[in-house]
């Protein structure tokens, strides 16, 4: 085993640093490095700017390596200050923002914090679907499913919560889930509320020896989480969905962002 | 009023094209135009190329003006075949990626989905974060509050859950949430509960109109929503909280992703 790499990347903005940060995902292209990930937030006078630098100065220190520095602050002089000291910078404004305002033709805004105020896009249809989405999670509420853009069903831990709230905070999409459980399979068919919703109804399923490991986090050496029972439950879901035609996605090896991104294309068709 | 310029901006990625979707938020520096941001994620086979390519050129036959493309597609033969198609092309391996490698001296892994998979960067504590949030809000359990990282407290609908949910959702911090309540004010102290959780204890603060319209979606005409009784509670909040020495921020103006942002700052110091 060889030790990794370590590097410093730092995000500094004069906003969240919440773009910028999301490129640290871009990091895991590379995995022969160990970065400590540190943002720098509203850093938009020369205070914040000379304290940032200090950073950076002891970064560099510690690593005995240039840090990564991936910026955005719209004030053109407070940028060029920053970059005073060695770093390897990524300025997201000569990459991004500037090529762009030439291509449109248009000016680009350079005060902080442009990114993620509570006027940016879909900002309050975000927040009512979280709403939404903690009101009818795990099938608590019958009332209110006609507003519900997705519909996810599936046995107990097999991800449908934290999906759930990852449509709704992310995307906007009302997302109501519910439960499968032994009285539908008995029954063959899904919860009757659910009548009339096929369209926006998706189904996740997992394997039984994730769904066993989950289970026992939750409720160790019973029925519930055994995997005999965890076997039976997910064989009987897939039955189920399989014979209704629900389209389903196993959740064991994928990201909420990757079983969203899932359901959305799916829901689009 | 102008009307504004119309632009597609398509997120074109191998994976779920989530870290160049992010960039969008950086178009808000450009308000004169009006985007509509197209997500193609998944793109990862000749036909998928070819479908994006079919989007991309009829969009600019809507628009009539080139698409902005915003593309991390890892394989470098698909990477090229996309765009010889007429659109204004930022590829993150062009801009990032490669200049990294270069700099970092490792060569960059390539295949598909590297970003959001669910072997990344503290992805178990941010499932583990959210249903901590979920199982701690508005106060519903006493239990586990040892474990809670941060503590929100405030008037009902100040905007503690979701900020708990993004907090853990975004940066797998365990949040918990505790609703001020007349009772607290006349007792004068906060929820015994919290004794001696004193230092993880952060507060919300809102102003009284936007309180009492946010209020009035839930329950219209009541006492619970009225302007007077919104403007006593905050103060009487605001008051306690500054005797007890809690940090506060104000919800009225700023996204969960600047309330989180201030958290998460304040607790480091």
């Amino acid at each position: 085993m060889t030790v990794k790499k370590k590097r410093t990347a730092f995000f500094i903005s004069d906003g969240t640093g919440i773009t910028a940060g999301s490129l640290g995902g871009l990091l895991s292209h590379f995995p022969e490095t160990e970065f400590e990930q540190i943002r720098i937030p509203f850093t938009d006078s020369a205070v914040k700017i000379d304290d940032a630098q200090k950073r950076i100065v002891n970064a560099k220190l510690k690593d005995g390596v240039k840090p990564i520095v991936i910026m955005t602050i719209g004030d053109p002089s407070l940028s060029s200050d920053l970059k005073q000291v060695d770093a390897y910078y990524i300025d997201l404004f000569d990459v991004f923002i500037h090529p762009l305002a030439k291509e449109l033709g248009e000016e680009a805004l350079t005060r902080p914090g442009v990114s993620h105020s509570i006027q940016g896009a879909n900002y309050g249809s975000r927040m009512e679907a979280i709403n939404f989405a903690l009101g009818h999670d795990d099938g608590m509420t019958h009332t209110g499913l006609n507003q519900a853009q997705v519909i996810l069903v599936g046995v107990s831990r097999s991800g449908k919560t934290p999906t759930s709230i990852y449509l709704a905070m992310q995307f906007g999409i009302k997302t109501a889930n519910y439960p499968l459980i032994p009285e539908d399979f008995e029954r063959g068919t899904l919860p009757p509320i659910l009548d009339g919703y096929l369209d926006k109804i998706f189904g996740l399923t997992i394997k039984s020896e994730r769904l066993h490991s989950l289970r026992s986090e939750r409720r160790p050496d019973s029925h519930y989480a055994s995997l005999a029972n965890c076997r039976e439950e997910i064989l009987k879901a897939e039955t189920l969905m399989k014979r209704i035609g629900i389209p389903m996605a196993d959740s064991t090896s994928r990201s909420v962002e990757e079983l969203s991104t899932i359901i959305i294309q799916h829901m689009k068709n």
